[in-house]
């Protein structure tokens, strides 16, 4: 068996899965914090194309196609390789097969780019000549001003200030593919300069980020707002992934007992986890293990109700596990992590029980990391880490019960622009925070009565 | 036909071509600048393990067996894609074909690691526990660094004092892969506490940096010196880029008619072009061309003599284009380029007319390589952006001619761990330096006389 499942052109798939039709729950609405009603698609088009509102919506269909000038700039880079982690097993002693799906081969270093691509050629199909975007420490930034290069539209990303100015490599990359980078809270929008009034020096956040693009979106005609992460029609493009791990998996004639993958919004995880599900709701024993920060421990300690996206609320609402959307999280390094709420989808399926949640702090998460370097020469990003921790417990636990089980893991970024995590990380200026259960009591106590869930 | 050619692991090469027996000239040796004659493998072996020895000198064999060891975690990244680049053809608007090799998905960012893993388990094989070297910007630091935690070995690095305080995150990739990293000049050579007490803020260089290393591994008996560029077994590793290219274009059903690449010491450069030499030696028509900065034009200014390849004289002599091993290269950003000599072959190559050669200052080149990221999605290496705008010179011609041409050029290295180079450049920080033609014949007279090679 070759150490690296490839695939030919030819095998990658041409089209996404949802696993929604399949689905033996139904998933809460996303809805109109204005009506308290499910949130009409006039209502999301004043945010995205009609294609993507439709992917979004539409929850009756299994299949849908990737269009043809998508999957050309697919494969600049896909299908991705799944590896088997021979050397990692070696160190953990464990009769586990190891094996990982690594999305840090793509130009943008990770999976975002799998659906900027998509969300970018849908705007470019109905005429949209600007996108704007949120990101936090820039990973999800760089994909998007690359996707909108691909296909020559114009970009505009808000990122939070503290990241602009501590990693500004980040901010390179986009600059390079032609994207405007603002430092958020900007003086772009009423919401920006609100914040700078009330404070000059805000080192600003994610969710505030999200809250200017989408200002910025709604304030031009020729502009849409993309996110890349949380919402439906994200998780959708990002099933290319499973479908192209499940292919390759068959060719080592094997198949995971055990899927695991880091979660912040939950699109890589899903993205893996999806195609497989469609197994698990057809009988098939498999587990699915979603880690965590335990610093920012959305699914393990956050509610399961109606919360917004952003921190200012100007988006619609969802049904998901938050710690509240005014929750501020503790710098921890790992920026896409620090998001308060998590995947409608990936909230049910916990909620469910249909897959286990995990939290780490992130100094073992990243030891791990170093670990796993050292065995197979790939930097994961930091997010990834917390998968990666996670792997180690299976394949420990194998070693104590002795159980051959083959694990299988997202690796969805490479590390180099977080370099300065692993800096910091090494000469041990990182800690292990903790969350703080009164701060989230505070955020989720301001959520907006009707929709408390309770 | 595919974008991407790839190869199975079966189709990898198992053995690596020298082009030593097709040379129609003779290579002039090594010369110990002791005994002024060729240098014996014994005075090598003072540097390098035995094996390494052989294949430096061994100028008979056409094929060297790469070992088990070695194959097994070349298969970790290799094969390395042949791409075509489709969109950076159309935005040239030329009728030429563009196909190029990418070393950058190595867990090194570059094709280095194809010697480092060749060379740590040699060491390893003769029981040698330690390895040292230098490192300019860090790239070739952090292969070996990679290679001696695969095989076990401790790995010293000696990184010039200006990259080692102002690029950190090259130390950090080092110090992760468990590497000890000594900016130099360092406290542990007698050269380098020689440089700290004349100047204690000494920025340093690559040449010193050498030397410092070298000096490493003649204290210690345990260890062994280790080189990433210049040297004929590294140019040998390099081979496997040529021989996978060749059987990947041969897959596209054509044949290169010219093969760009970037020199600094030459490896990436040879390692493409040697397999496709062996066929220009036989009669087949091919061009080859070679790029460097013109802040440092080994090749298109220096001289062709006897020269060390440190700066304090410590290695053997070496025919080859310099600039003089006393020569202080410009501060142009792109590290691994700031080096006064050359490969022995390389130069033979052009002194005998079989390659060719030009200089572009770096803006230029810079430019080329923001123009293939926002068209192919890939930001090349600084010192691979020469190579791009050689590609971009080459395929314009073809469109001015109508010339129907396949270029095949070598993408050696991603260019995440230099993003601070980009970043200057965007923010209009760099400027294009020209060399000092008075400081070139300033270091050329400085040579000593009875290798002055007149």
């Amino acid at each position: 068996m070759d150490a690296r499942l490839t695939l030919t052109e030819k095998e990658i798939p041409t089209k996404w899965y949802s696993v929604m039709p399949d689905l033996p729950f139904a998933l809460p609405p996303l809805t109109s914090p204005r009506t308290g009603y499910a949130l009409s698609p006039v209502e999301l088009g004043d945010l995205f194309p009609e294609a993507i509102v439709e992917q979004e919506l539409n929850n009756r269909s299994r299949e849908f196609s990737i269009p043809d000038e998508v999957q050309e700039i697919y494969k600049m880079w896909r299908p991705t390789p799944l590896n088997r982690a021979r050397r990692f097993e070696e160190i953990l002693e464990t009769p586990a097969r190891i094996f990982f799906k690594y999305e840090g081969v793509s130009p943008a270093g990770g999976h975002e780019l799998n659906t900027a691509v998509a969300q970018a050629y849908y705007c470019k199909e109905q005429g949209v000549r600007r996108m704007s975007t949120g990101t936090g420490a820039g990973e999800w930034g760089i994909a998007l001003a690359l996707a909108c290069k691909f296909f020559g539209l114009e970009c505009r990303v808000y990122m939070a200030r503290s990241s602009y100015d501590m990693r500004p490599y980040g901010r390179t990359m986009m600059e390079l593919c032609g994207a405007t980078v603002f430092p958020s809270p900007s003086r772009e929008t009423v919401t920006g300069r609100k914040f700078l009034e009330k404070e000059p020096d805000s080192p600003g956040s994610l969710g505030l980020a999200i809250s200017e693009a989408i200002e910025d979106a709604r304030m031009y005609e020729d502009t849409k707002y993309s996110i890349g992460t949380v919402l439906n029609h994200v998780l959708l493009h990002q099933t290319i992934i499973g479908l192209e791990a499940k292919r390759q998996i068959e060719k080592a004639n094997t198949y995971p007992d055990i899927i695991i993958g880091c979660v912040g919004g939950g699109s890589n995880f899903a993205g893996l986890a999806m195609p497989f599900l469609r197994d698990r709701f057809g009988g098939r024993k498999i587990r699915f293990r979603a880690a965590e920060p335990s610093s920012v421990p959305t699914l393990t300690k956050g509610r399961y109700t109606y919360d917004y996206a952003d921190a200012e609320g100007l988006t619609p609402m969802f049904k998901m596990h938050t710690l509240g959307h005014g929750f501020v999280p503790p710098e921890i390094q790992a920026g896409s992590m620090r998001y308060h709420g998590m995947s409608p989808l990936v909230s049910a399926l916990y909620e469910q029980k249909v897959i286990e949640a995990v939290a780490y702090p992130q100094l073992s998460a990243l030891e791990s990391a170093v670990q796993f370097l050292n065995c197979e020469g790939i930097l994961a990003g930091p997010e990834s880490a917390y998968a990666i921790k996670a792997v180690v417990d299976e394949a420990l636990e194998c070693r104590a019960t002795g159980a051959k089980k083959t694990i299988l893991f997202a690796l969805a970024s490479h590390g180099y622009f977080d370099l300065s995590t692993y800096d910091a990380f090494l000469a041990g200026r990182l800690k292990d925070h903790l969350y703080s259960e009164e701060e989230v009591e505070r955020a989720l106590a301001a959520l907006p009565e009707a929709f408390s869930g309770q």
